[in-house]
């Protein structure tokens, strides 16, 4: 029997969402699916908005940022009211199986609709902050790391010629994963990460002892400091101003911003998002339901959608010991 | 006679500066001269802090943005007391031509110690800004305007995913170079820049007609606004809440920031830089005194310093009639 | 009365004709003009084979390589029986002006055309070699020497690590445009161009007296040669043997090939592409016919057809002057 | 005690290795121990020919593709003479710690030392072919990948506005990783793989099957086939021939070549190579020896150098299986 599969993007767009939208279409091909995108997240769910996807359409899709399926947030999707509209709107498209792409409001905007509606639900992970529970990797997030980090190698340059210090903030909403990799990547010299902040206080005399000792054996120096979002009390603009007195310096704030959510895809995101996609659609007729397909290990596997935002996914030990040897200390 | 010759770069840095400290270099090998880089600007000339430079410790500098050499302010250059310490720095140095690569305020310092040293002095552009009189494109230039637009077309993919408004500051000082360029090569939809504003009114009202105009035509649709740096009173984020309560929309603002003056420089800054150090040096033992080797139709030209900020550059005509035609209109 | 206008690409694909078939259709828009877009260049002419292009249809094309109405070479079309068939074809679409983009064999095709069509016609030159007389630039041209410098700037560093001699070959059919900026830009050590080939002995002696110079003075070093296609008797296979025997050193020959082709086209070749589209269609009812719409010092120029093929185009003097400066010398 | 640790470069460079050193460096400090950098390999190890590294050395060392302290092949180490000699080399310098950055010849090379020498010896992966056996990744593997996807991203412009069919060359020495990869990331149509090559005969006659169906359904197409190197009898030329005749159409050859090896490493190579440095180091003094540190899962491990080599890494399954669902078939 011919089965018939639904795919949205939800949330905040992240490279690779299209690639990913182009392996479930290549996959539904050569199953003889059909395929529709919902537009606009779980507006177009609410309004019965859609297109019919085809193999020609995604052609080169692997290539571009965005999602052609548009984004959007979905407050009102909370409601009884929108779920069983939803519902009787897929059941009206005779759609089989639902794939959210997006992050964990995403995901439980999925686990909400999944009490009205008796089809298959599958959520893959789609966000540049990583903040997923249950997956190694998000789709996104490795294009994102290398925006960040293609900005702030050009920080670098200026902060050198000027021996100035610098503060980025990076994305990642509440959590570290994109600060802590782009601090790594970029050489940076100190970073400050949600899951690791002690206080004020004592990141204050810490930067300032490492910017002392530094001084004292190098002279004037380059310094750059990338900050994770929403951490700060008072912002970037706050620690800026608290810096400059601490250290006597110029210090100058760059915001990364919305510029990290876009972009070509890097490899591993086209990847990661083909290989997700693909076995989303492998699972359609299974008994498999409100589970997300991340990848762990390099392979992709299923979690229940609760679990992924049961808990905060926490940073890799692995990165934050190598950090820890090479960064935020007086050697480096 | 072996001659002698000095070079700095000063005020903020641009990538493609490396690439001229280069050719200066392996120019002078050429001519068997002798080349010091004085360090940190005019400060490096006032303290005597310069090193020798030879074709060995400029391999691969092409590839590498900032300056080698430093770069800083020197408000203390302007005195009279200063400039004699420079040229008896230069004199005990046996000094012969001096070379400052920098903006129209290095231009200034160097007409300035022009009046107490008796050494030849040239002046090359180098200032992400384009900002300089007599010259048709500065070093460091193109690769700011890829830079910037390289972040424009990020944000577009994540504009378009959410149909949203976004307002992105660009860098310029007090010219709209950056701005026009930017705004052009990223199809932006609009660009404010210092030398056509009129009004906040009138911006506003405009903004406001042509995005009803789209709206109507073609429903929902990502717009993005570039806005030249030191424009609108009060700063980019007046503006977006300006936009916000006009549009009835999210606006976002996104400022580029310092990630413009950084990065390898791209293929036209680096072969100006090189045309404009080669030439610069061939001009050591003549008559040619405080002029500045800028590039007029693809050839080295030599321009008066004085000239260099005697009036603001005006936009190119042919750039400004293309933005009329395909952008701040209803139709584009 | 309301204008209609058709546009085609043909030759080889250079990155910005899109950029440029965007601007014809937004400045059309704008005048009320119908555009129409025909496919495979002159192939869709005499298979009326097009498509009706409107703004919708162009969002985000300055960022995308290729050509949208794809391109390809027709031999047929130099009959005039093609010729009369393709008058035909315009004629029966009521097509008021023809734009062709592309290189010279397409120029002459247009040439053909216009002597069995009444309508106007301008050609817009597009082609990575920049080989069109009358036109400081093609578009296209810069984002291919972005690409070959990248490239070349990669090749750089496993040639340090090695100490080892690369030979990358760089398109340009028969002109030395590409390889010349490329090599300069990338820092080369040596570049073969047709415009300045003597023999192949003076060449060999020439590149053999400035590496056993180097080896003298600085021991092992990296040694790039950028070499022009189409230059080489035997090709670069044959030039790599000559010159391990030569140099008794590996010889590593890298064809750049049809990446060159490729890629979002930088700034330069997008704002060029617009000027030149924009004003193409501003001429449209003007008594203005078969030329080209170039550039020349910044601004849009129109050029006689024929001028365009009539003699070779030659390098930049500045450019050459730059080279011989800095480059195939034993000092550089 | 302070310790005396090593670090040499051997084999193909990879983007990384620089990162790794300064990890290397960086870690040491921390330590108080003395770092040595030998230069071109082995030979350096032979001649006594190495430099002292402190941290001012390595600033910003993690952008810079190849490797600072050069990389050679050394046939002459396999002698029992030249372990001996090499063994007294690193006595005379009171090394405790030899880390080889490298493939698995130079893992071969160090073995063979250890059968002379007391020191502990640790291997580092670095080469772009990710052929090394008890490691997920090797460094430089991700950015050569990035670098085949971004060459092919261009190729597919060029192939989609002449609907040609396009074969591209990879790297990746014996084993089919960057083919893989780098045809998954770049939506190619279909890949060749030693890991998977049963005969010439079969792939033509998929390939021809493939493409003979595509054009039925959807005309004249772009098709573009990645090769691994060393795979097809005879080269890529040969394949290219037998493809026109197969297809009746023009088939562009294109070796993408050393331009693979060179470049900024990404993200994944910068951080994998800091993560394995500072581990390296880490174990010092310890009992560990004649072991890779390899990565696994995220986390560095410890593999003994013969496993390295002791029989073909497979390529990943998870992979294999997104291309059979997603390339090489009649659907994609």
């Amino acid at each position: 029997m011919p089965k018939t599969i639904a795919v949205l993007t939800s949330g905040g767009d992240a490279p690779g969402m299209n690639a990913c939208i182009r392996a479930i279409v290549l996959a539904c091909e050569r199953e003889n699916y059909t395929v529709y995108g919902y537009l606009h997240g779980y507006n177009g769910l609410l309004n019965q908005e859609y297109t019919q996807l085809h193999a020609e359409r995604v052609h080169n899709l692997n290539q571009l940022g965005g999602t052609i399926l548009h984004s959007a947030r979905c407050r009102e999707f909370k409601t009884q009211d929108a779920a069983e509209r939803a519902a009787a709107n897929l059941d009206a498209l005779e759609v089989d199986m639902l794939i959210v792409i997006g992050g964990d409001g995403s995901f439980r905007g999925a686990m909400h609709l999944s009490n009205y509606w008796d089809g298959q639900i599958i959520g893959i992970p789609g966000t540049i902050d990583n903040d997923i529970n249950g997956t190694d990797a998000t789709i996104g997030y490795y294009t994102a790391i290398e925006t960040a980090v293609d900005s702030i190698d050009k920080v670098r340059d200026t902060a050198d010629a000027f021996e100035r210090i610098f503060l980025v903030e990076v994305m990642g909403r509440h959590a570290g994963f994109l600060g802590l990799s782009a601090a790594l990547a970029s050489a940076s010299d100190f970073v400050l990460l949600p899951e690791l902040f002690e206080s004020e206080a004592a990141t204050l005399k810490q930067i300032g002892e490492q910017l002392s000792e530094r001084r004292e054996q190098r002279g004037n120096i380059s310094y750059i400091i990338v900050l994770a979002e929403n951490l700060w009390p008072g912002g970037i603009n706050k620690l800026a101003e608290k810096l400059q007195s601490l250290t006597q310096s110029e210090v100058r704030p760059v915001i990364l911003g919305h510029v990290q959510r876009g972009g070509a895809p890097v490899s591993q995101d086209r990847i990661m998002a083909m290989k997700l996609g693909a076995h989303a659609v492998s699972l359609a007729g299974s008994q498999t339901n409100c589970v997300m397909v991340g990848e762990r290990y390099g392979k992709p596997c299923e979690v229940p959608l609760p679990v992924t935002w049961s808990e905060p996914k926490p940073l890799s030990d692995s990165d934050v010991n190598t950090m820890k040897q090479l960064m935020n200390n007086r050697y480096a």
